[in-house]
Formats: C-alpha cells, sequence, structure tokens
C-alpha cells in the first residue's frame, strides 16, 4: 500500500469517526470523504461497515470519475455522488451523506428549510435547499452519479454558489453537505440538523412565524464570513 | 446444564443487552430470542429480569410450541409469540419486541407508517404495517399465542412476505422485528424506531407529505438486497 | 446521630439518585423520600441541594405530621404534601415528585393522560388522573399540606385507589408517584414520564386516536399485577 | 499576565465549561462572562475557540466599555452586549448567551413564553420577554452594543426588573441571561431550557392551555424568592 495517500485516508478516517460522536448517524448511515486536489482522488469509507471497525487503512482512494485507485474494500455505495461533486466543484476537499433525524426529515417533506434565525444566518444567507427527486429514467439509471448533477442542478436553479451556501437536501433522501476539508463539512453536517431541529420547533410553536429580515442575515453572514468578519482568531 | 444451548444463551444474551445500549427499552420492556433451527428450540431472556442482570445462562430454552426445555427461570411473558412465529416461519433466527417510544406511539395510533423516504426504503418496500387490535375472546384466551397469528394474518391480508418486511407493529401495543439472527432482529428494532421518529416529523413538518416513489423504492431497496445488490462488502 | 433511622436514610438517598441517572430531574427538581411505617418516619431528601453534594446522613427524619425528627438539614419544601400521603395511605413506603419533562407538560395543561396502550396499561388500568388547581386561599394557606388533599380528593372523585394507580398529575404543577418502596415509586416516575411522551406522540401522529379497548386493559394489567399473574419471577 | 483577573478568569472559564456539559450549545455557539464590581472588568470567552481547547487563561478582560484590557486572544464576537448590561445593570455578575436549541426556537417566533407552570413560576413571575428584532439601522450600526439596549429597553416597555426576570430571548436570534454570578447566569440558561420545552410541549398537547393563576405564581415565587422563603439551606 502507498504511503502518498496516507494523509486523506487519516483525514478520512478522522471525519467519519466524528458523525456517530455528533449522534448524525445510526449503524453504517452515513459516509465522509476527504481529496487531495493534487493527486486528484479522494480518500471514502468504505461500505456498509460499522464504524467501530474502522480504520484509516480501511478507507478506499478513488478519482474523480469514481474509480477505485486503491483499497482492498468496496467503497461507500454513494461514492459516484462524491465524485461528480469533487470534479465539478474546485474549491471543495471533504464531501459528507448522513441520514441525520431532522435533515432526513425535512428531506421527505420536499421543502426547503425557512431561514429563521440567526443560528442559520451564521452559516448561510438563504434557505436550505431542497432538491427534488429524480426523474425515473435517471434513478434507473447511473442513480449516484445523477444524484450529484441534481444537487449542481438544484443550486444552479435556485442561484446559489456551492461556496455560500455548504448544504442541501435531496428530496426524499437526506442531506449532503461539504467544505474546505472534511472537519469543515462533517461540521456543517451538525449545523444543518441544529438548524433543522430548530425550523421545525419555530413551524409547531408558531405557525405564522417571518424569516430573518434581510438586514438580519447579512449581519450574521458577514460578521462570520465577510471581509470585514470579527468572528473567530 | 446442558452445553448443547451454549451458542444461542450467549447470541440471545448478546442481543438482549443491545436493547438498553441502543435506547430502544427502559426497564424490562423488551425481549429478544435466537433460534437454532436444528435443535428446534430458541433461547429467550427470562420474564422481568433487569437487563443488568442478565448472564447468557438465565437464559431459558423454548421449544417452538412455547415448553420450557431447558432454564431455572420463567421466560419472557411473550414467550408464546416467538414460539409461534418460529414454527410458521423458516427462514426467521431471531425475534424482538420492544416498546420503544416513537415505534409505540405509531401503533397506538393503529396507523401503518408510510414510506416517506430511502431510509425506510433501504430496509423494507411498503409502508411498515400496523396489524389491528385482536377480537375480544382472542385476549381473553391464549393472548400472546394469538398474537403470534395476529402478526401472521396481518401481512397475510396485506400481500406481505416476512422476509421482504422484517417489521410489524401490534395495534395499541407495541413492535415486533425479526431477521436471519437475533442480532439482525436487533438491528431491525433499531431502524424501525428511527423510521417511526423521522415518519412522526414528517408529518408535523408537511402534513401534505407525499410517500416515495416506487422508482426510489426499488431503487434503494435492490441496491441493498436485490440480486445485482452492490452495498456492503 | 441514632442508628436506627440509618436503613430508610440509605434507602432514600439510593432512590433520590436514581432521579438524575434516570434523566428525570435537572439541578435540584426533584425529591424521593423512604418511610418505615413501624417508627411513623420517613426519611426525604433537603431541601435545595444539589443530587452530587447528598449523602445518606444529609437525608432529613420526617415524621407523619410533618415534623422534624432527626437532621442538621431543612427537608425538602414538598415535605409537607408526602406527611400527609403517608398519613393517610396505610400501604405505601415511598414517595417521588419530579418536574420531569413530559409529565410536567401534561401537568401543565390539565388534561389526563388517556390510556392508549399497553404500555400503560401495564402500569395502570385508568387515563393518569390530573388534580385541578387549588382554589386561592388553600394556596395562600398551608399550600403544601393542601396539595396532598388535593391529591386524595382527586382520586376520591375519580373512584380511583391509590392502590392501582400509583402516579398522578397536580395540575399546572408537575407528577407524583408512590409505591410500595421508595425505589418501586422512583421505578413509576420514570413510567409515568415514557408513557406522558408516548400519549404526547400518539396524538401529534393521530389526532383521533382511540383509547385501549377494556380487554385489553384488563389483559395487561392482570397478567402483571392480578392473581393469576404470569409476569416476572 | 497579572494575577489579579486570576479569579474572574476561573470562574468565567467553570461556567463556561458548563455549557456543553448541559447540553447547551453545540460547537462554540455560546458565551459566559464573570464579572468584578471593583475593578470594573469581566472575564470572557475568547471568539471561535472550541470548549475542549479552553483554559483560564485564554479568558478575555474586558471593562464595561467593551475594551480589551488583557488577553492574547479576541473576545467573543458578543461582547458588546456582556459590556452594555454591566454597565447599566449594578447587580449582576454574570451573563450568558446560547443557541440552545428550545430557546432559540421560541426567539424565532418572536413570542414570549408564557407561564404555564410552577417550574417556570419558581424562576419568574411573568412571561419570559421576547424582544423584538432591532430596525436595520441599528443591525447595520453597532450592533452587538445596540443589542444590549434592545435588551434592556424590552423590559422597560414590559416593566420588568432585571432583578426578578434574569433571562430574555432576542427574536430571531436567541437567548441571553444573567445572575448574581456566572454559575447562577448558566443555572438560568438550563432553567430557560427546560421552561421553553415544557411550553412548547404544553401548547402542542392542549393548544388552549390557560396560564397560571396569580395565586400560584406568587406561591411559588416567593417560597424560593421571597422574604420568608423556606426553600434551600
Amino acid at each position: 500500500m502507498s504511503k502518498i495517500y496516507q494523509h486523506i485516508k487519516e483525514e478520512a478516517y478522522l471525519a467519519n469517526m466524528q458523525l456517530p460522536e455528533l449522534n448524525l448517524v445510526v449503524f453504517t448511515f452515513g459516509n465522509v470523504s476527504a481529496a487531495d486536489r493534487d493527486l486528484k482522488v479522494f480518500a471514502i469509507k468504505p461500505s456498509g461497515v460499522p464504524y467501530k471497525y474502522l480504520t484509516p487503512d480501511k478507507m478506499v482512494i478513488v478519482d474523480f470519475d469514481g474509480n477505485t485507485v486503491e483499497g482492498a474494500l468496496r467503497p461507500s455505495s454513494d461514492t459516484k455522488t462524491h465524485a461528480v461533486l469533487y470534479k465539478h466543484w474546485d474549491h471543495i476537499n471533504g464531501i459528507v451523506h448522513t441520514h441525520s433525524t431532522y435533515g432526513t426529515a425535512w428531506a421527505q417533506t420536499q421543502r426547503d428549510i425557512p431561514i429563521y434565525g440567526t443560528t442559520h444566518a451564521d452559516h448561510a444567507t438563504s434557505d436550505i435547499p431542497c432538491a427534488p427527486p429524480m426523474d425515473d429514467d435517471m434513478i434507473k439509471g447511473n442513480y449516484e452519479y445523477e444524484t450529484g448533477f441534481q444537487i449542481m442542478n438544484c443550486l444552479k436553479d435556485k442561484g446559489l454558489s456551492y461556496q455560500e451556501v455548504e448544504m442541501i437536501l435531496v428530496g426524499n433522501h437526506a442531506p449532503f453537505t461539504w467544505g474546505k476539508t472534511a472537519e469543515k463539512a462533517v461540521y456543517n453536517s451538525a449545523v444543518l440538523e441544529t438548524i433543522a431541529q430548530m425550523a421545525f420547533l419555530t413551524e409547531q410553536i408558531n405557525p405564522k412565524a417571518l424569516k430573518l429580515k434581510d438586514s438580519l442575515i447579512r449581519k450574521h453572514y458577514e460578521r462570520k464570513h465577510g471581509v470585514d468578519s470579527y468572528y473567530g482568531q
């Protein structure tokens, strides 16, 4: 086994292990990948292997066309979705897919998650988009590959950049998130789950709740991510 | 004490101990059995014994007619339901009964759990059936024995095979699940609880949520369980 | 300090320590007492002392008129409610008061908890009663003492025996439970919380859910508590 | 580094560490400060630093005008809100801001939390106020500074004293709490979260639930906080 992939195997391993710790998965319902853009490959969780049996060496190395480059195990069944996104989005190095409870429930409703508060605006300036389910021929065809395009097309249709909104719901399915690192992508999955739970509760408590006004959205997003941001060190 | 049942006692013990770990039971509200088809017996949790006091040797060995074969303790009060299902279903070796929170709430509503997403379709192609409560004379008669028939009749009425849907709700009561091993049956109990919670949330967020379309049901079920499945190792 | 109360101090201490373990209290929002009927006293948690600082010796010994018999600390502010119940109900040796989340929410609605399933029927044959809030003069007078009578009167008005239903909600306040031992009373508090959560979910999932029919209520209650019970060892 | 601030650094550190322990924050979504009124400064969490990397020495010392007095790190982005409140409210020495789930959901609805039970009345005699979102020019201006005034003005408009109600929601944002010590302010954050969850459940179970009547509010508040209080030691 070559050593050149060791860093992304380690990164993918550590990021995968965060999923059960953050209560984002039960059993094997999730996967994280970590990419190296110079090598044009990513390391991803093997399919169906329980988290407690994972090790860095069990991560599978896959290229951006979805071909396995190295690894004794079969990669995650969602591997092609990861590959498509890495191929088309130059500035991400981590992708996460989970079936986290509240995020998945929203996906099952086929509704975008409305932006109700600053917790949401700290991380995105728009509703969290929900991509519609795919056409039957896409489902019957190269399903996981088409899922990647469904995600990209949804953002395009809504005029959103993958660098501003780093999370999406796939209708009737579940959330995908991404980021500059695998760790950041996992962070986004946990943020999405929190936002999804709060939005659910907000509508239960006040079915007429209004969305956050634009000045607050801009303020919270900019203080964390803008050119004059003053959050963090 | 004979050694020939040691393997199913161990299996039943380990599977029972998973129930509190997976937050599927409080106190003694659940039981798991593990069967040996050659010996035509199963090992089951003793009745009313807290999980922390369980040991493999406390498991009770029962035949498929519900007669105790070996064991110092009284078997679970639900033993006859297990016996009936083992007797009639040749291809299962594990059965679980819990009062898990969301699964039991659905059972109390007497509604099937609608198939709203791929988390559900990864495990079953139909709604999770809810058997109606039994007639009064069945309840007053051999209650736990009749519960087994109520489960089997419900599947028959809905045209479902116990090999395709490995979980059911008994109306106003609680869930039962089964599988090729006791461990798989416990897995199914946890999956059912997850599906039940997600379906509850889905309807709260969108009372007009639609069920998953057939192409997605088939795709997700087949990629995990079909002849050309590509999930897992 | 006399040794004659050591056994109930130990019992009350252990039972109090179960409350945080079972997630039934935050901070100091709960108390358990354990009585000795021969000595006509009970041991109860001191008021406002965090659970982590409790020891058996910090328990306060109080007689059935609510007078402190032994102890350096002030007893729970709810002590007189415990005293009234011990004085009037001969067959209980443990009482618990918590502000557990779901039980308290039901109390705040002033509704009885409907009997929707066998989890409930395994422990009580009726709805869990909710006593109405007291008249203003009772509240301004000997409040905690009157709370005991409010509980007893509620059961009397509904024709219920404290030996068949070992739990109650006090309207706009929170649950009280009791039993043959302090440990059993704590068990009943956890059962009440479980029943309360399931009933909440049941009504959310199906606002037209029907109560459990009488044959199932009798069957489940009798198999656990009747003369021919066959649950447990 | 001077030693004269060590006591408030320790106090702020310990209080900050309670937030994840009490499940009031995910990641870095919260901050606690501890003030010394003689020195006219407070110690506050550094911005964006995960709780597991905190130490007492990483706390930042800030004066009541919001100027950093000592510390290598940038203080919490909410520092000016803390400063304003310390400057105007003489009798508080601790402030907490979290995005706790239920409290934040209520804030997102722009509703006060109705006083539905004694758990609430044990800590406040009024509904928990929700300050309206600020005007756009306040948001675009000195946002965190104005947040402090928004909090003070909300209490003034409702005729409430900061010494009687030690918690508030900022509309579309999240909760702030305070108290005589940082530890008490953290306690108040946990109480607010509990009250918020119970009020949510109360309205779900009974949309026509009535608020607590005045005699019960006074009784519970006075027995814990009045001149003749008899709660605690």
